[in-house]
């Protein structure tokens, strides 16, 4: 076995469920001291002589002060979460019960485990990859189809499984490098370099569809903050209450410090749209006067799309246009302008509209064009060629999309490199930097640097 | 096997730990269908084929989807919290999959439990009686030692074993009463008198102990508010700082509604009391004028416990009694005189007050005095006679002291009857009262609407 770092070597224990009163609280242990650690406060049978994935009712004590009535769960090393001995103790959901619990335990010689610290131990003695790892935060945080689908994929391993075949194609060739430089004062080329080229193209294809899918992946994990802007009586609370009644999903709504910012979110197939309402633009020759509006543009500047609504009956193209320019907003945010009103504007008024590009016509009131609102909403996000995301691996985490861009931009200097003829010795560096970019993704390498600072931010007790 | 109520033939399922992001959460099913239908959604072992008692790992599907990855956790009938077959399922701690767990078991025929609705099955299918199920919901809300030690021996029967034994002396005489009136026309006497009055004043005495330890019961439960009252610069902060920092409890501040209220709880003994510092009685004729006053002086009103704290070096008996008038308390309100500055008064000025009842002289700021401050307080809330706490039973739910109270009264009409040679059948209608307010505690005697309104101040899951 290899020589681990030293904290391995302790039992460590935490609190496992979300604190606060509840029915029930489970208090984990684990390492090679968690049953015996068990067995000395414990009374009922002697775990010790249990068998693995039992449960046992009994009493834990101190001296003769009876703590609670309790069942526990034996896991025996290495059919366990964390691989190793794991007890899990399921006591009444109290506080004061699971702070008792922890300082017996703790002045038994257990030590109170570090945030993530379970997980971690889990990886290092091989349970899972990091990204798996990483999965496992990702999953308690979902909250949505989307992203718990997202996170379960990637947790299973369907995300690392698409790297693994990466580098391993990498490898065979990096290998063949590796030889010719062995040999180099002769002058061989063990690898074929337009074979190797075939492949690097389209690895690094590979690794740019992963690379696309963080954008999707961001949203989905994070979020997509949609600002509804407007005139006032344009419809946007109305547009809002249509938006969310619609939706299943759980509503919830934030007052903001400015009295006139609603945020409300709802979840559209699968991913999470948090809709903010900006009353404060009515005036916008008032704005910069009241530090209160000023957060209503800030937040108009960071959304990541925009909502226009307008009133069909009141507004001509030249005019809608004109407010949407006053909001001085980056060329780079999506604006869709939204005409409401459909129901009662004429003709005339909705023909001048019908035509304008990034434009839907709705009758908020009714939930007229509320559908297509929201499928030319969940297009924009997905963007080009991401239809196909059920099917296929999605980055999500903003890590292992710089690990990803790492590895992409070494693929492109081994290809550079081949069609310039330059020598083995470069691109066999480069090539073995892809490898590690593609490596660090799922921990095949890793610093304690690196573990800590992705395990501190699990929650304690996972 | 008795007809039972209709709702017990069901399956409930429910969260059972608290909600919110964690490492874990636990899924919790109780019913004759909770094994099938969990092995309808669980990808691993078949679980209708697997001992009580034992942990299988697997996934729960909602067709090809998966929700999450768990252990589950078999109990099987009657060797459950339930008596019936129960499944808790450990899954990742996440409100998103603990939401469609639920969603999935309640389609495929569980019913979301009520609150408290698996402590009433395990009381309706006789796993504790009515006493021990309050102390569950006791226990959990626990916060001290003492609360958490009274509320243990409670669930764990030490109260209902008690009421059993009241009740077994009483069940024989009233029975020997009953065949008297069997035979009402021939006026024989079965139950001799003399023994019965012995009997019933024990009895008698029994119930008064524990009608006088709901004093100390509620307290335990509820804590005690403690106002410390006085003048400025007596050293009302700095006592409460070295109340505070003596002890190792949790002290959280509340800082009220009025800035001046300041809140601090701490526990002495195992005893909680909530200390209130109120700056603003400084100034006792602006009082009235001032809302945030009117609630400190509302709050000196509700106190359990006053400590009014002056300073030995410039109050004389004579102005400290008439500052205590001055806030016109209630009578039954204690009122601890604290005289400060000990280490800097004068032989005289402490000899003034030394013989003054209900007076404790103390230096806070070098803590000389505070033990005897302490023990002080801790004597008053316990009350004579109540030093024996620890070993004894203690009352501390107001329903069992109103039953203790019915039986206490129907108790004294049977002894007064007895004196009075009142006839059998009155005596017997007396005796059997005083049994069935002493079997309402225990639910030996319940109705549906008690139990309801007992359950549903659990929390839900459990």
């Amino acid at each position: 076995m290899a020589a681990l770092p030293p904290a391995l070597s302790d039992t460590i224990v935490a609190l496992s469920t979300p604190p606060g009163a509840g029915a029930i609280a489970l208090v984990r242990l684990s390492g090679a001291a968690a049953i015996s650690l068990t067995d000395a406060v414990f009374s009922g049978k002697t775990l010790a002589e249990q068998p693995s994935h039992t449960l046992h009712y009994g009493t834990i004590r101190d001296e003769s002060r009876i703590i609670d009535e309790v069942v526990v769960s034996l896991f025996r090393a290495p059919n366990s979460y964390t691989r190793e001995d794991v007890v899990e103790i399921s006591c009444h959901g109290s506080d004061y019960i699971v702070q008792q619990l922890l300082l017996l335990f703790t002045r038994h010689g257990a030590r109170l485990a570090e945030a993530g610290e379970f997980t971690k131990r889990a990886f290092l003695n091989g349970a899972f990859d990091l990204a798996q790892a990483e999965a496992v935060a990702d999953l308690i945080a979902a909250d949505s189809q989307l992203s718990h689908q997202v996170a379960m994929q990637q947790m299973r391993g369907g995300f690392s499984r698409e790297l693994k075949d990466l580098r391993a194609r990498l490898v065979q060739f990096a290998a063949l490098l590796e030889l010719e430089l062995d040999f180099g004062e002769e002058d061989v080329e063990f690898a074929d370099r337009s074979g190797l080229l075939v492949l690097l193209t389209e690895v690094r294809g590979l690794v740019q569809r992963l690379l696309r899918s963080f954008e999707l992946g961001n949203v989905i994990k994070n979020g997509v903050t949609t600002v509804i802007a407007g005139r006032p009586n344009a419809g946007k609370s109305t547009l809002l209450n249509a938006l969310l009644n619609e939706e299943r999903a759980i509503v919830s709504e934030v007052a903001g410090t400015t009295r006139d910012l609603i945020e409300d979110e709802v979840s559209l197939d699968g991913i999470r749209f948090r809709f903010v309402d900006t009353a404060g633009l009515r005036d916008t020759t008032d704005l910069v006067e009241s530090i209160g509006v000023e957060r209503t543009l800030k937040r108009v500047q960071q959304a990541a799309i925009i909502l226009y609504l307008f009133d069909l009956t009141d507004t001509t193209p030249a005019a809608l246009q004109a407010q949407i320019d006053d909001l001085q907003l980056p060329s780079s945010t999506p604006v869709l302008a939204i005409g409401n009103k459909l129901d009662v504007a004429s003709e005339e008024e909705i023909a001048a509209f019908r035509a304008r590009p990034n434009t839907v016509l709705i009758a908020a009131s009714r939930g007229d064009g509320l559908d297509e609102l929201r499928q030319v909403l969940l297009s924009r996000v997905r963007g080009e060629g991401l239809d196909r995301a059920g099917s296929s691996t999605i980055v999500t985490n903003l890590r292992h999309a710089r690990s990803l861009e790492s590895a992409a931009l070494a693929l492109d200097a081994v290809l550079a490199g081949i069609s310039s003829g330059t020598g083995t010795e470069l691109l066999a560096a480069d090539l073995r930097q892809a490898l590690a970019a593609l490596g660090e993704i799922t921990g095949e390498i890793s610093s304690d640097d690196l573990l800590t600072s992705i395990f501190t931010q699990f929650c304690i007790g996972k």
